[in-house]
């Protein structure tokens, strides 16, 4: 008999996760608040129903959502699902979220005799629309276990990071410092190349093939080059997901001077507008900055 | 007839890339400061010989030293070869200097009917060895044609920038920005990894595998593993290049936050006496701030 899953959050990354789950013959359920992706992942073979009618009988669910407080929501919240799951099933918790959180949500749900696998997701939207995924995950060999349909189905990689709560979203916090400093980094260097002549297609060209490349830099800087700021990760994400490793670190102790620099960039974008725009615009900030003119939309 | 080549500078870079001309069957004059890498280029097939006798033989020299000052030496110092070249030979000039300097170099040798190719290299010793470097050039066709046999020896790709000198330069100073940048968000990633458990072999394990990735990463968080600082790029590059990077983009009325904060840490570095260490010892400045220590040497 095939998993009863329910995938909270259908957004770009959730999304993918979703159609992932019903491609490997999982009986998925959509939930999201808003209503038009709900509409087009039922018309795609996906199912959906009342919270309350639908979570008896689920096996496992799939927290895809943004923040802390929206997995505190959806697990503990007035329609809160955990109090209403089954024994045994199990919550895959996707966001990015403070190590501690994660502990917290471990505890609450095995207080209810339910699993939880603290697993944040790296790839972005394409590879969980192809179930590529690198999770990096930590929890009970049980939670790990009970998810393994649906890690098979989203996954090309699960870091099996410690047998408890808090090692995957540790090790998503330091992915984030690097994600988040490489973007700023990438517009920093794009724009003061420009200042010197250089066109940001001629910088990808080059770059792309020599010791300054990153992942981030292959990835964003042709956002740049197209002139187009079209969200596939929004600046927004920034100052939460860095603010989380400087929360984090300063508990520990420990002084992160670039990620600092590397957020400043980040508020800055928020407060010139640009919340809402891909994260590749905080060229923006520096281009302002000098006065210089980014390539318009070419689309 | 094959082509008479100077090499000037065999220390890492300089000395694989002699090797790549050698193997392309070009008649190599190695030279350097230091009497050992010279006996060994010799038993290697190389020639030597006082630059006053072998210089008006050369077709073409390449000039793999470490900063602006000995390029300026090497070229037109007190036993400088420029003026002691045929019409028509040709510099090539790998060093990371300043896009002015390197505008500079090219009106002088240009004086002397020499022609001058502004080519600084990326891709690390081992690439320099194999003839598979990434060169950043620019400079008149004359200059680029002139050097051909030691372009198709000692390259992987050869970005042909501009027709004048700079632009090779001011592409460096670009990567160079990142690569600098890179290593020391590495390190401030990796000893935050380990405040929250995350050793630096899991680090290296899992973020090779997600967005947070760059080519430094991948090239220099091994050496913090491994606890081995044997140079194979010093320290005492960064405040250097670094430095370029902050004159060239302050005369552009360029802030370059970032930068100004990684070049911070390699500084510090320099206070501690690891100056002369694989720049990878950037890590040594997080870990002392927080009292972590780091893996020994395992050699």
């Amino acid at each position: 008999m095939s998993m009863n899953a329910g995938i909270f959050g259908l957004g770009s990354m959730g999304y993918g996760m979703a159609q992932s789950c019903l491609r490997a013959g999982l009986n998925v359920h959509g939930f999201d608040v808003m209503p038009d992706p709900v509409t087009r992942f039922v018309s795609e073979g996906g199912k959906h129903g009342r919270i309350a009618d639908v979570a008896p009988a689920l096996d496992a669910i799939v927290v895809v959502v943004l923040n802390a407080a929206q997995v505190e929501s959806v697990l503990f919240g007035a329609e809160g699902v955990v109090p209403q799951l089954r024994e045994n099933a199990v919550v895959m918790a996707c966001a990015t979220v403070p190590p501690e959180f994660a502990k917290d949500m471990e505890r609450k749900c095995n207080a209810y005799g339910v699993h939880y696998l603290d697993a944040p997701i790296s790839g972005g939207a394409v590879k969980a629309a192809k179930g590529q995924l690198s999770i990096m995950a930590s929890g009970s060999a049980a939670a790990f276990t009970a998810l393994s349909p649906v890690l098979d189905a989203t996954a090309e990689t699960v870091f099996r990071l410690s047998d408890a709560a808090g090692a995957g979203s540790a090790m998503k916090a330091v992915n984030q410092l690097l994600a988040g400093v490489h973007i700023a980094a990438m517009a920093e260097a794009l724009t003061f190349g420009m200042t010197q002549g250089i066109t940001p297609a001629t910088f990808i060209e080059v770059i792309t093939k020599c010791a300054g490349n990153s992942w981030m830099l292959e990835n964003r800087a042709p956002h740049i080059v197209a002139g187009d700021y079209t969200p596939q990760s929004q600046v927004n994400i920034w100052p939460k997901d860095l603010g989380i490793v400087l929360e984090t670190a300063k508990a520990s102790g420990f002084h992160a001077p670039i990620t600092e620099t590397a957020l400043a960039q980040y508020q800055r974008a928020v407060e010139m507008g640009l919340g809402g725009e891909d994260d590749a615009a905080v060229a923006k900030v520096y281009a302002q900055n000098v006065g210089l003119d980014l390539p318009d939309d070419q689309s």
